[in-house]
């Protein structure tokens, strides 16, 4: 078994790991820049060693200082949790090579699902379905005609030099190809001074389904349900909820047979998440494989009683799966809202010193947070400060906890996003399960 | 459906009453004396009303002020927490005729079970049982015996004008009784100016096991399995869990059962606690019915998701239960730790200032409190400032999670039992579930 970690991370995933190591009875130490070190996870770690200044590259991202860490401390094993060197192959066999015991995937996994192409193939094989189109350029409308034929109706035309927006169509049948085309191609040109443009199927209205994978070292995979992350601002995911309200058990089925086939097809061994898209048909498309554990994986330990950095902990260290497929148990509705340090209207970072702090109890509800009140938000990092999680017997249910605990939460000195979240709590088309990865562009919050 | 609420309590039950009514979207009315003004629920309800100076019997045993205030504010229900008048059968009956729901039992409900002998009169006639005895004086030797011999070894005789252990004689056989008769006699008269002693059944190292009953106005009853409350020191629980560690599926079931008879006995039709006394064979005794809700109901919800104080203020609007029996799923283990400001050694209040104050969060926390950072514990009402609650799949997991979330638990300024339950969880005895009425007495902490 593992004896002490450390961990090389910061924040309330830094304490989440700190807590799950406590209660395995395994010994911490926390890595720290020099500006980090009145964290909270630093106080409350057995040991701590300082890594350097504070920007991430000389720190958090300094392999070197983090296994030193480590062996001054006669740590045996590196908890990476997500972002910085969570999905570094590299790191991982820098670990391996230094006998330190890397908690997360292979190195291999890693590189295999962290190669877009080399994930998508790897998926197709298995059975995995990928969204249907070519990423390369179309020559001409009788070719883009074909292309569009096979993959199915409605369409996306986009430039391949694009980006945001600019130069896509929607074509929904066969009719309008061809005026779609051209006008691409000549949107493409003037944009960004390259006319060719590929062709992809179009989602429309279409969530972030995402499904949160167990496996250990001993061929044993299995999945813990879906995650609905659909409520995002410029792809990032600010609230995530467990069940996916709308999704048909057998959909859900299929869904988690195809995340256990992916995880399988590549002989993976730690916690992970396979994402997919979900369209307005309940078809679902493989996006990509995470590699590591994810800021929302609270709301699945929610629903399953499963403690996801407990298994991944002990996945590492050998152990096999406690728990079957059949053991998994869905147990009524869990929300989180990241709650940052932002302006809530324009989401611009405002970090700052706290001055008054008081966080929001009783039945269902769970804070993650490393805050604390006279903590000082620092601007070189990430802007989340907390993760609200809340647990009830139905989704309606969960909502008005959410509302409630949003309520009583209380941060001062710095603006944050919590009435943000109010209003989304409070929102018709919200509170109707009406969401996909366009709501918050479509609606007025 | 009810629109208003008073909540005639104060503490984290006054939270926690009020919490359930925000998610049910029900209006609040804190009621609160003049020292209360700056409690958390007064600052969070809708409204709030001064009923009077800080002690007790002047405001929140003051009926007629609290009555003014549901008036005042057009409330049309009261709820009234534990302890105060929340087993008071005049004042439910002050509610009705004032056309105020008061959420709880009937007022005959209060007064059939607040009886002890009308209590064990009607239990017994349901069919559950009581602990054998006689609160009569036994006049002689040979009486002494036949009784003894109807109840079954071991039995105990105690003084009818005594307490407090002195003249308690344990009596294992027929052989040593008359001696032991003797003997309770001639200590019962000189230590208090009277022979007279009585016999009862004497339970060998007993828990205090109850079971939780959910009941509506329509006839339906059910239980929520049992919580084990034994960790007292001087009849004040102080660490509750649930389900209890040691009880035989066979026996939940029955002590279940009598739980249900019991309160189908009196048609009851609130919330309410069956208290049993179970002994070292699993044979077990009704105590009494607590006939409102209790300070250990958490556990209970972390184990079956049932939000409690919400069912029992719907089976008060009139609603019927929205579960059946078969819907009741026990899912892992819960702790309860109640943190009083008192000091840890001696067990004296310790009212004051707190001046920091930081909760524990993360997976399976929960924290009932009603306290904050610069709130004054005041020294006219209850020490318990706190109820700290973990929720794992297993026993052991829970006392593990327990131990690192009371580690986390900041409150500075005030002495409280922190400490205290910290040596406890790392009891040997205490962890292997062995327990029992006796274990502050028995086992050095």
């Amino acid at each position: 078994m593992i004896h002490k970690v450390v961990i090389a991370n910061r924040g309330e995933i830094a304490l989440r790991i700190l807590r799950a190591c406590k209660e395995l009875g395994i010994k911490t130490v926390a890595v720290h820049s020099d500006v980090d070190s009145e964290a909270l996870h630093v106080k409350l770690a057995d040991q701590s060693v300082c890594i350097g200044p504070a920007p991430s590259i000389d720190s958090y991202l300094n392999m070197k200082a983090i296994i030193s860490a480590a062996e001054v401390t006669d740590a045996d094993a590196i908890h990476p949790g997500y972002g910085f060197l969570s999905e570094n192959a590299e790191f991982a066999d820098i670990c391996n090579n230094c006998g330190l015991t890397f908690i997360g995937p292979t190195a291999e996994n890693m590189r295999l699902m962290g190669d877009k192409i080399s994930a998508r193939q790897t998926v197709t094989s298995a059975g995995v379905p990928i969204l249907p189109g070519t990423k390369d350029g179309v020559p001409n409308v009788e070719e883009a005609v074909r292309i569009a034929g096979e993959i199915g109706y409605p369409v996306i035309i986009k430039a391949t030099a694009g980006g945001g927006g600019r130069g896509m169509k929607i074509v929904h049948s066969p009719a309008s190809l061809p005026n779609a085309f051209a006008a691409a191609r000549s949107e493409a040109q003037s944009g960004f001074g390259n006319p060719e443009v590929y062709i992809e199927k179009y989602c429309e209205r279409p969530r972030h389904v995402e499904i949160q994978i167990l496996a250990d070292k001993h061929g044993h995979v299995i999945h813990l349900g879906e995650r609905d992350c659909s409520i995002q601002r410029r792809h990032q995911k600010l609230i995530e909820e467990a069940p996916c309200a709308i999704l048909p058990d057998d959909v859900r089925q299929r869904m988690g047979d195809c995340a256990v086939a992916a995880a399988k097809a590549v002989n993976y061994s730690s916690v992970g998440t396979i994402e997919f898209l979900l369209d307005a048909n309940n078809d679902f498309y493989f996006m990509e494989m995470n590699t590591r554990v994810q800021v929302e994986h609270p709301v699945t330990e929610m629903i399953t009683g499963v403690d996801i950095i407990k298994e991944q902990i002990l996945a590492a260290a050998g152990e096999e799966l406690r728990f079957k497929q059949e053991d998994i148990k869905i147990n009524g509705h869990a929300i989180e809202c990241r709650i940052n340090a932002e302006d809530p209207e324009k989401f611009t970072p405002c970090p700052g010193l706290i001055n008054g702090y008081h966080t929001p109890g009783g039945l269902g509800v769970r804070v993650d947070s490393a805050v604390y009140d006279q903590y000082k938000v620092l601007p070189h990092y990430d802007s989340m400060i907390a993760k609200l999680i809340v647990h009830a017997e139905t989704r309606e249910e969960a909502i008005k906890r959410m509302s409630r605990a949003l309520d009583e939460y209380l941060i001062e000195g710095i603006k944050t996003t919590i009435s943000f979240h109010q209003k989304i709590m409070n929102n018709k088309e919200f509170i109707e399960g009406d969401i996909d990865t366009g709501f918050l562009e479509r609606v007025k919050i």
